[in-house]
């Protein structure tokens, strides 16, 4: 990482969860520069309070951003996503209180537009006129269209082999497109070297703003429960900014006063890709990254996630824990979700009922205590692996319809 | 059609547009007897008030909707999407009042949302168990979420050559597929019949009571437009329940006084199907069929469409117009909403802006006028159809992305 170089403005102050020293750097530098760990930006000081009187998710929350003014006109509807109660699944869970979070009814269908928007928001104000990131699914599609709206240059860096199916719906939004040979975890700590000779502001799955923008998702949780923090919070990991940014949020409410305690998350990977889970379960506090991944949950599969340190710690000391599923559970918990809920969710989405379930059967969830799913991406996104297979569909006479339908 | 005969509960009062009839009739039977045009729900007497206090929008909206109740747990989070402003494309057109109404951002991705979610509630409240639809897209999937959400047996009937691609949306919620061999007109026509015979819902295009779902959408922009009724409405028409269902909801609102006059209407079709729209410019009170259909825009695909003559009849005595499209109109500006304002929507939602784009250039519309263009579903639905060809893209070595950003 190059510091000290290079173009530099905007100064913001972020903080590091390990070292806890504090930094003023741009966007375009966020990792600490004694330990390397991905940057958080710093919490400001004083009250913070819901402004309830503002239909606009960020200006209701905007004491927790880290965002001066907000320019509604760069947004395509994010958030006020709805809390669902999910009836079929709570009785047969004996989870009444169970509900799911649909993060994919954003704009672009996944969760990753909270954070790109804040992301967005920041760089709008501090003059930036390019943006880029590393990835090959959500984040890139989400990433592209935000980076249109705002009239971005907007660069996505993916792997050579990255599928045409998988970068089309980025590449509706015409950003750059850039396939790279080689490592993925390379290339993703090689973009920030890009970032600063080229002036791009890479948007990554880490990135400090990005985090902040997941906050939100955990603020209308607050708002929808009537106030209250629930007892359980079921999230899917990969890169580990999303939990990250949902449990600091809870930690914001707390420090506030509005809630008395956090909720205890779960975070849940994939068995083929589980590196955060492996660490935890070994009793580690750094995660070894593996040498690959194989897994139907695509979207969650980063066997070297940046975040997975800071998640690591905040489970441990926030009294949550980690686990994983295998594929046979994520895609039987994703039938589960679509035809008991009427929710069509990505594999990475289901690994939270998949979780929840294994997690009840090991530690038997109270009737009284609620529980969130926080459903991350559309299934519309991963059509062609979906597990319901269609198998040969019977063909018809017009008169042997009625027959057929008994 | 068998009247008289069959399974019979739960009568609704509807009535025909043509002869002005009342008719007493169950869910199953809603073509005028006279006549055999679909049949509207017959309009309440009374004044009707916007229940500004309720956040659930049928709640809201109940006075204007033939339900006396509403059960939320049988919805998704329909409604309440979101009026954008689309900047760069309101300059290019010298249109600063421009609008969109992202209806893909409904939980299955697509307007048909908004019928279903009435149709339901409405079937719950008869009691009704098994509920179907003739469709192959965007009604398919949202019926089969909705009859899973609810508990419904449902029965989707396409056609034999449906692409797994399509089906594969409606499959994931686990209804009952069946494909048919011969004429789609005739499939449609048929299931009313295999419904009486079967005790199935039949939800099709022109479902009265989908159509007042759609009205829904109509209130919501009059409560986003800050109490006021836009200059112009643009919507894409296939079967054409859904721009009767729009009109509906601004004569509604006309007749209860809270605007002085309905928007004008611009109802597209596509080029390579357009029967309305020829019956319009030939001057016909009568929609002839198409022997076929040949568009990229494949949801509004509908060469024989069941309520096409209501939609001549409404349109022309309200002021509007209707045009067609090309597919490479269409294409421009599916390409312009995803690239300028980040909005990535089907072809056939596309069309409301090649739609604008046409009349604006033939009959210029002033920049003091409103205009919202109704985004139907979203661009997930339909990658394999995505204009934007990725072509070739170079492939780079790490260390050869810099120099290649420039």
């Amino acid at each position: 990482m190059v510091y000290g170089s290079g173009w530099s403005d905007n100064m913001e102050e972020f903080c590091c969860h390990f070292c806890g020293k504090s930094w003023a750097q741009d966007l375009f530098r966020t990792f600490c520069r004694d330990c390397g760990e991905p940057l958080l930006c710093k919490e400001t000081v004083g009250q913070k309070e819901i402004h309830w009187e503002q239909s606009n998710p960020l200006r209701r929350y905007i004491d927790f951003l880290p965002l001066r003014e907000i320019f509604p006109a760069l947004d395509l509807g994010t958030g006020d996503t709805p809390l669902l109660t999910c009836p079929s699944l709570a009785e047969q869970l004996h989870l009444p209180r169970l509900y799911a979070k649909n993060e994919s009814q954003n704009p672009t269908g996944s969760f990753k537009d909270r954070g790109t928007l804040v992301a967005v928001q920041k760089a709008h104000q501090s003059g930036i006129s390019r943006i880029g990131t590393v990835s090959t699914g959500n984040m890139a599609a989400s990433t592209a269209a935000f980076g249109a709206r705002a009239g971005l240059r907007t660069f996505v860096l993916v792997k050579e082999d990255t599928g045409k199916e998988k970068l089309l719906s980025s590449a509706a939004y015409g950003p750059r497109i850039m396939r790279v040979r080689g490592d993925y975890g390379k290339l993703f700590r090689h973009s920030y070297e890009i970032g600063i000779n080229k002036n791009i502001y890479f948007i990554n799955s880490v990135d400090p703003m990005r985090l902040e923008g997941y906050k939100v998702t955990a603020f209308e949780i607050y708002a929808q429960m009537s106030c209250a923090a629930p007892d359980f919070v079921f999230v899917p990991v990969s890169a580990g900014g999303h939990i990250i940014g949902l449990m600091r949020a809870f930690l914001n409410l707390r420090e506030m006063g509005h809630i008395a305690s956090s909720p205890t998350f779960i975070g849940i990977q994939a068995e083929g890709c589980s590196p955060i889970v492996q660490a935890y379960e070994k009793g580690l506090d750094r995660v070894e990254r593996l040498s690959g991944a194989d897994t139907i949950a695509q979207a969650i599969s980063n066997p070297d996630p940046p975040g997975g340190n800071i998640v690591l710690d905040m489970i441990r000391s926030g009294g949550g824990s980690l686990l994983s599923v295998s594929d046979r559970e994520i895609l039987s918990a994703q039938g589960q979700l679509a035809g008991q809920e009427g929710l069509f969710v990505l594999p990475a989405s289901a690994t939270t009922l998949a979780g929840l379930i294994k997690y009840h059967r090991n530690n038997p969830i109270g009737p009284d205590k609620s529980c969130v799913l926080i459903l991350t991406g559309s299934g519309l996104k991963g059509l062609s692996n979906f597990s319901g297979s269609l198998g040969a569909l019977p063909c018809y006479e017009l008169s042997e319809i009625e027959a057929g339908i008994e």
